[in-house]
């Protein structure tokens, strides 16, 4: 660690530079560059990052002592610059006033805290009113900042029930006054404010508020360190994956004063649309005005650019002649500025090779940046700014790919509510982000009862306390899902993922009485039948029908994905279980399926009954009865996939789940299935009861039914072979890779992969042809990581099923781990959901082990990954890491990976 | 691997000696060995082992093929040193008769096949009668032959329901001529039963019997090779951990006859008592037989000593002159053949330094060997042994305590049935030994009535489907547990085990009916009531009383655990829930607490409610109530166990299961909570199904309870401190290691060691003086193995948990694995339960790594061991080998620890 803590800027010099970032965060690192390319930005200096992580462990005191004489010379360096004097006397110079921000590596907008006009007191004030001749505007500065130094570092709230005790103030006295707006206070009212406020203060903390400029500095900066560690700080870099241990940088720096008067305002601005990414310059701002005005709403902000502010009066119908009366824009009321504005922010995107979003300050005319970094944007900008830069050759491809966050090309790939009409909506609650998309339905409790809404013509949503196997065709005709139990990788989760489907799943807030068909929440009861809405983007449910709107896949989109695979290293396939489902993900450009779950397809039509007589059997001639009638329906179904994938390796996982997922648990169907087998209700009771498990999850499922069962994996390979003798005889390129899933012990698969070898050579004899085809296994298991080497003398690719693998090295159960992960992400003990982002400390060693140890033995072991993380950018690019042939994931995900994959690939080549 | 396949020996010379075991056998290296110290042995040649292992891959052609020529010399040396000729045609020398026995590293007895008298045919049959002037003896053999070799090569079995049709000829032979035993046929005879044989043989098989000698040869060879893996050999192999891979040699050697007349004889003698131990020459014999004759029952054998034989005549109530009459010992009717044979065992012993399980022969007067090997012997007599031919000089310490095998020492510490007792008892059922001893009690089916049995004064025995930890008062009182579901390692298996009470657990066959209150096994009903007896070391269920006496350690005991602690490492600790386990711990030698599960101390007296009112609290406020009161309780519950163990260790695990094990589940006792708490019963029921998981093994327990409701935590650390405190003041010196259970991220340590370290100050400034105590955690989860680097910056200690760290290693719940482990044991894909014997290449790959990684940022860190595993003595060796500190067990298994910890030391410092 440096013992420099504090970098100066100012004045068209600065000791740091925008690639020190990591050093000076975001903010203080782009002041120092604007300075150094003569963009005018009030002069200051930055507190480095590494003191926050200081003061998190060695104190506020310690650090105190450490910076105070650095701070002091930056102060000195500032003063210099900005012509002023911090805690001026009467009689000596302008008082130097100053803004105190955070600034972290990545903007994290509104978490954390500002202070503004620093340095104010009953002196000071007099000073400015003085220097400035404008009294109205120094008092205005001195009420601005009792207000937010009560607020941020003295602890000045509301009590429960009321208002912010200031603003109270506040409305209070324009009431008196019978004005509208703070700007029509005159410097009698402000003063009163500011006699008011300091009472406040006293009366709420019990301190007198500080007078010392240098006793208002020290609690302001460490104001804003505290603010790393509020609650929303660290829920939002849970969110966005942002390590806790970066912390913020400090940026001190010389007020400029939008709030002079009518030559001076203050705004913001974006170089280009962040919404729909076109290239329009486009903005607010307030005349008279301090930063965080334009964003409060107590004003209304007028638009930046003409053309802007035209298009604003439009849509509120506002006439023309009103809007140039009261709401001009920049371009009109400060046409010299606006030019300056103008060709500043051209000039900085130009600089930056990226939309910039700006906060900048007119003081008395002059034009002061008081910020630049890179604008945030919806996906559909995001991609089309991409491309656009490219065009114009203000980014090379390698940019353009690396720039772009693979995860929001989510958003263009889900249907979406109209943003009107989600303002309107009545939010009845927020559950979990499932699945992304926007769906409409009418709330339906069963999952049969869905079939026949949808056989009338009605969009349902199924609303479930969970959901199960059995539950796959009502989920499948349903607009959307929404459970009250499981996580983001619940069975209603992942289910709903493959199928592109909207999902809010893990809603504990909704009460569902399956007797009654009814669910509530917070106090509202939605019957079967009545609309609602759910937002699969962010888990919000709404009562009613909201609009929606589809997402399509314009040029742009494509093109970024040509980028890709111009540059990716691994290929992308995807986990289908369907015809259906593999021909969607081939047009999302899938080569290949890496996990075809065929339990899957036991559920479509009367399959479930024969599963169910397979399963009932007493003994293996019964089995084998039931799985010679599965056997043609499992071959079509291969048919149809590798039809869809030809050419294209298709990954089949033989059976998998317990079998008493597919078992009749209700007396009704016990009943059926009884009559059915011409044996008794009791019987079939017996052997369901017989198959329940403790830990199914730990349980008699995987490779562990063929073994015990060796039937079902000769009728499964059998299928498989047939299938593509088949396609293969009609021409197509068939290239089928069995994959027997939860070894844990090489001689599992051995045992497998010999009964699969020896079907596929009866198959072959009888066929009179032989197809190409691959046997490997799963790596779902710890153990099977820690044995990979023994395991890939026997198989011929590995999958990651990094699901159960991130179970088992947690020990946590993806359908339990609701009742304590919530508690772990709040708490700092986890940075993610290890089941949605890959645990590459600990998990991904056993992945990394797992491939290494396999190519050690099989240097031709083909290694890839069909766990949820497959479809995860930063999973992704560790996938690409450790060196993996493919990454696979649902359909509506490969366009993410096929980016991610790209990027992985760029990075790792450097 | 060698091209070297057959070691030849006889006349005094031999190409293999006794340390080539693993390539000759035990059998094979011992025949050459005692050839070259000048014990009579017949010449012969051995097969290797890797010949066996060969045949398993290559094939039988093949084989025969690569060592033809090898036999063939070998053949040719016999005939030279036994003056006799292989296939011998009228005219030739005496023909070679051949014995062809298996011979593995270690003797499996019985389990494989063994071939007499090989070469006879219709030709040599003649040769012989006339060479040796004995036609009876001729045929005798050939009969003898044709019943073996049409048996265990050409596969002639009885038909379901009949006898063996070789002994239905025979005993109707017997009938026709009016006789009782073999030796009472004439040559005649014998050769009308040669001929029936043959038809029997045609008969059954549909083939000639062969005459080629060279033919039979090949058969018999291929037959040992083939008996390695039959069903009943590999599951010998399974039970006592033999490799698969290990093979068989094959032992060829010159006939010698016991069968000539009434001056030879067969028979089979140990040096020492198998069964005491006593250093007294003892065996049985038989004039006029072969081999398998002693052992077959058709005859009675005879004592070989004068003192034996009249000692069994005293048991069998048979005269001293009918004695001296119709069963002289050997030294009475050979005198000196006995005293040939007195003076070779004494040689034999001497020069193996160790007990001696011999065959001989006695052919016309000359005595021959057959056989040498260390004898098996029970746990008492291995002891005794190791004790007095330590004292006698005959070996070191060293070898004293390498030659005991840890595990038998499990017979010495539990009761035991009467030996007389046991053959006279009715066998209902087998199911799994799960936890030695023997017990006798009335069945009872419900834990709480158990109690009211006990206190009537009845003896009882638990049975259960299966238990939980709700039934663990009914268990405490029980003389035994039988239940029909769950392996050596369920609830009722671990629990039984730690109690040092008989078990056995998994017996598949017994249907119990709960209502009834009776359960039905093969036919046989059960009721309430009704007397059964439990045979926990064989798994033996047995119908009324079945006589016990009690195990004693006596002082040869403790002189071999006294050596043990001179060599030993580690130390050994053990597993103890109350100050009762562990005073009896203490006893048997612990040297602290590994292990003290908080829980099980819930379940005493009315501390379930007190549990039931925490869990059922609906916030802190509530749970901090309800463990207020059961502070006091935990902390006199610690006090006694510091107290037992003064001056040791004692690790204290924190709550680790998770809350719905205490939840009241049936409608009686929710009713009786919810009185009780003044809420309704659905109340309590809603509480109680929100606590429900799919897969409780990976769900809401361990430190995850801990830091959900981190007012647990606080109630268990302080009990624990205070504790301390308290025994400190009366002069004790406890040692407290607190372990926060389940940690899979060094964060969640982190909090619940700054619980527990903030708790132990208050408690400290309260008490005003302080205690030392440590703070660690077990390693469980695969994922704290993986950063285990990281866990160590925080914990003290580690303490391995292997029993779940394998369950999350395989994937395998203990619960439900019975539903597929038997067939994974079946199949060989695993060759011992992971959960009884540490799996070495997979989980201890985690143990290794964990010890490993969490020294390298900790040196000191103390590690340990306190899963199951703690007191399994190849686990306890490989514990030993990553440099654990300790082992902990179930107090009942603290001496086998001990000595295999010393085993280990030994093993290891060489």
């Amino acid at each position: 660690m440096s013992t420099k803590f504090v970098y100066t800027f100012g004045d068209g010099k600065a000791e740091g530079d925008a690639r020190m970032n990591n050093l000076l965060g975001g903010k203080g690192a782009n002041l120092a560059e604007m300075n150094l390319i003569g963009v005018p930005v009030p002069a200051g200096f930055t507190i480095t990052t590494e003191v926050c992580t200081l003061y998190n462990t060695d104190g506020k005191e310690a650090v105190i002592k450490m910076i105070e004489d650095q701070v002091k010379a930056g102060i000195i360096e500032t003063e210099k610059a900005m012509n002023a004097k911090f805690g001026a006397k009467a009689g000596e110079a302008f008082p130097l006033l100053l803004s105190v921000r955070s600034g972290a590596r990545v903007s994290m907008p509104g978490m954390m805290n500002t202070v503004l006009n620093l340095g104010m007191n009953d002196e000071a004030v007099k000073i400015v009113a003085d220097k400035s001749g404008n009294a109205r505007f120094a008092w205005d500065s001195y009420r601005r900042f009792i207000q937010m130094y009560g607020d941020v570092v003295m602890g000045v709230e509301a009590e429960k029930g009321e208002h912010d005790p200031f603003e109270v103030e506040i409305d209070k006295l324009k009431a008196v006054r019978n004005i509208d707006l703070d700007t029509e206070f005159t410097a009698e009212d402000l003063q009163i404010l500011v006699n008011k406020f300091k009472t406040i203060v006293k009366r709420k903390t019990g301190k007198d508020f500080p007078t010392c400029p240098w006793e208002q500095l020290w609690g302001a900066v460490c104001a804003v360190f505290d603010s790393w560690n509020t609650d929303r700080a660290i829920l939002y870099r849970q969110l966005n994956q942002i390590p806790e241990e970066w912390g913020t940088a400090v940026n001190v720096q010389a007020m400029v004063y939008g709030n002079m008067g009518s030559n001076s305002a203050t705004g913001v601005a974006f170089t280009r649309d962040a919404s729909t990414g076109e290239d329009i310059f486009n903005g607010e701002y307030l005349i008279d005005a301090q930063g965080e005005d334009v964003v409060a709403g107590i004003r209304t902000p007028q638009e930046i650019t003409l053309e802007g502010s035209r298009r604003w009066a439009k849509l509120q119908h506002v006439s023309e002649i009103d809007r140039a009366a009261k709401y001009p824009s920049l371009e009109e009321s400060m046409p010299q500025s606006y030019a300056d504005l103008n060709t500043t922010q051209q000039r900085l995107e130009d600089y930056f090779h990226d939309m910039q979003d700006l906060e900048f300050t007119i003081q008395d005319g002059k034009l002061w940046m008081l910020q630049t970094r890179s604008g945030k944007r919806t996906g559909t900008a995001m991609v089309k700014m991409v491309v656009d830069m490219l065009a114009e050759g203000m980014i090379n491809e390698e940019t353009a790919l690396l720039r772009l966050e693979a995860a929001k090309l989510d958003e263009l790939l889900h249907p979406v509510f109209e943003k009107t009409a989600l303002t309107k909506a009545k939010a009845l609650t927020q559950g979990l982000p499932a699945s992304p998309g926007a769906a409409c339905g009418r709330a339906v409790f069963f999952a049969d009862e869905a079939e026949e809404w949808k056989e009338r013509g009605e969009k349902i949503i199924l609303v479930r306390l969970e959901t199960s196997p059995e539950d796959l065709r009502g989920m499948n005709v349903a607009e959307g899902i929404l459970t009250a139990r499981g996580g983001m990788t619940s069975h209603a989760a992942v289910v709903a993922r493959g199928m592109g489907k909207c999902c809010v799943s893990g809603a504990g807030e909704i009460s569902v009485d399956y007797s009654k068909r009814k669910f509530t929440v917070n106090g509202m009861e939605i019957n079967e039948g009545d609309w609602i809405s759910l937002n699969g983007s962010t888990g919000i449910v709404y009562l009613g029908k909201v609009g929606t709107t589809e997402a399509s896949l314009d040029d742009d989109f494509q093109k970024i994905m040509q980028l890709a695979d111009k540059y990716t290293r691994m290929h992308v396939r995807t986990n289908a279980d369907s015809p259906k489902d593999a021909k969607v993900a081939r047009e999302f450009g899938a080569q290949g399926v890496g996990l075809c779950r065929t339990e899957h397809m036991f559920f479509e039509g009367n399959r479930i009954d024969i599963m169910r007589e397979m399963i009932l059997s007493n003994d293996e001639t019964g089995r084998r009865a039931a799985l010679a009638k599965l056997l043609p329906i499992q071959r079509a179904d291969f048919e149809g996939i590798f039809e869809t994938m030809d050419g294209f390796g298709v990954t089949v996982r033989l059976l998998d789940p317990p079998l008493h997922e597919f078992t009749p648990n209700d007396t009704e169907s016990q009943a059926y299935m009884a009559e059915k087998l011409g044996i008794t209700a009791e019987e079939v009771k017996q052997k369901v009861d017989s198959l329940h498990e403790f830990n199914p999850m730990l349980g008699h499922r995987g490779c562990r039914l063929g073994i015990v069962y060796p039937e079902i994996t000769e009728m499964q390979a059998r299928a498989i072979i047939e299938a593509a003798c088949n396609l293969k005889a009609k021409g197509f390129n068939p290239k089928a890779e069995i994959m027997v899933p939860l070894v844990g012990e090489v001689k599992e698969l051995q045992l497998q992969a010999g009964i699969i070898r020896s079907v596929a050579e009866v198959v072959f004899a009888e066929k009179g042809m032989r197809v190409d085809y691959q046997v490997g296994t799963m790596i779902e298991i710890p153990r099977a990581a820690l044995t990979a080497d023994q395991i890939a003398e026997v198989a011929e690719f590995f999958s990651f099923g990094t699901n159960d693998l991130t179970q088992m090295a947690y020990g946590y159960s993806r359908d339990d781990a609701g009742k304590f992960l919530p508690e772990y992400l709040k708490k700092g003990i986890l940075k993610t959901d290890p089941f949605a982002v890959l645990d590459q400390t600990g998990v991904g060693q056993l992945v990394e082990m797992g491939t290494a140890k396999g190519r050690s033995t099989n240097p031709k072991l083909k290694v890839g990954i069909c766990g949820e993380h497959g479809g995860e950018p930063s999973s992704v690019i560790f996938c690409d890491k450790v060196g993996m042939n493919y990454v696979s994931c649902s359909p509506f995900r490969v366009p993410i990976a096929r980016l991610a994959a790209a990027q992985a690939a760029l990075i790792h080549s450097k």
